[in-house]
């Protein structure tokens, strides 16, 4: 497991409650980090597309080749907040390739050529895990939170106190 | 550090990127975490108050002795999306401390006698990270990323592409 290992997997968890399709995990193979997102996929449902150990430059390549753009999440981009570089994305009418790094990304992501767009969710340094998660939330203009996982194994029931959790067998039939 | 000090840090990050006043790390110490959030309030600018290793059920009476309320964040409780939780909260006008586990948290949590709410940003297991961002973020209705942190040495000049800082002897002098 790298040392970023734990955090990577919030990224990943957390673009897939968000509304993502998928996380491409660039240069580092981490079979841990796999194993875990299939087992959530397993057991809540979905699909959610995994894919590891490419280079970073191979999947943009291959993504803008299909006609994808990228966005790039930075601190030192268009603050998502105040402009109107949201509209200005979803006028594109494309599929997002969000980049983020967990270190210290290389210089070209900041131009053009790599990153069709630099987003910053405020301008403070933070969390590639909560820009992911605000830039999803704003983006699907919150309704992925209430979109349904099919094929789950559990589901969670929300409820003001305790927890509540509905496994395979007892769903109601009409699920 | 303890192994989960990355994922602490960004999570401490987010809160005060997304205009939380301060992080109460309960139960743990860890001086680096602390030294990192210094640096990142001495440079950037800003208030934020960190607190460390004090008990939680010391922190939560604390809390609501002075009039405070807690809010959960967990899977399990009410989706802020969907249902009108968020509008309850406000309705309080009471200060907020968040609570979020980094590991299992204690089944006190999901009881009134801890936690006066519990709220799930979706119902899918995620990040507490990419929790408290999106609640912050609906919660301050998305001003707290124009928020302007006083005191900072250096500033980020938002832009399409590139890194552009300021540091403070090249601050405009209106600043």
């Amino acid at each position: 497991m790298h040392r970023d290992a734990r955090l990577t997997t919030h990224v990943a968890l957390a673009a897939r409650a968000l509304g993502a399709s998928g996380f491409l995990l660039a240069d580092t193979e981490d079979a841990k980090i796999e194993a875990t997102l299939a087992k959530v996929s397993e057991n809540w449902g979905g699909e959610f597309l995994f894919e590891m150990g490419r280079p970073w430059r191979k999947e943009i390549e291959n993504w803008k080749t299909k006609g994808g753009i990228t966005v790039h999440l930075t601190a030192y981009g268009e603050n998502i907040q105040g402009t109107d570089v949201l509209k200005r994305i979803r006028k594109t009418d494309r599929d997002i390739l969000l980049l983020v790094g967990s270190q210290k990304v290389p210089r070209e992501f900041y131009t053009g050529e790599v990153s069709d767009f630099n987003v910053s969710v405020g301008n403070q340094p933070h969390s590639e895990c909560a820009a992911i998660a605000i830039f999803l939330d704003r983006f699907f203009k919150g309704k992925e939170l209430n979109k349904k996982f099919e094929n789950a194994k559990m589901r969670i029931v929300p409820q003001e106190r305790g927890k509540k959790i509905l496994v395979k067998h007892v769903f109601p039939s009409k699920n």
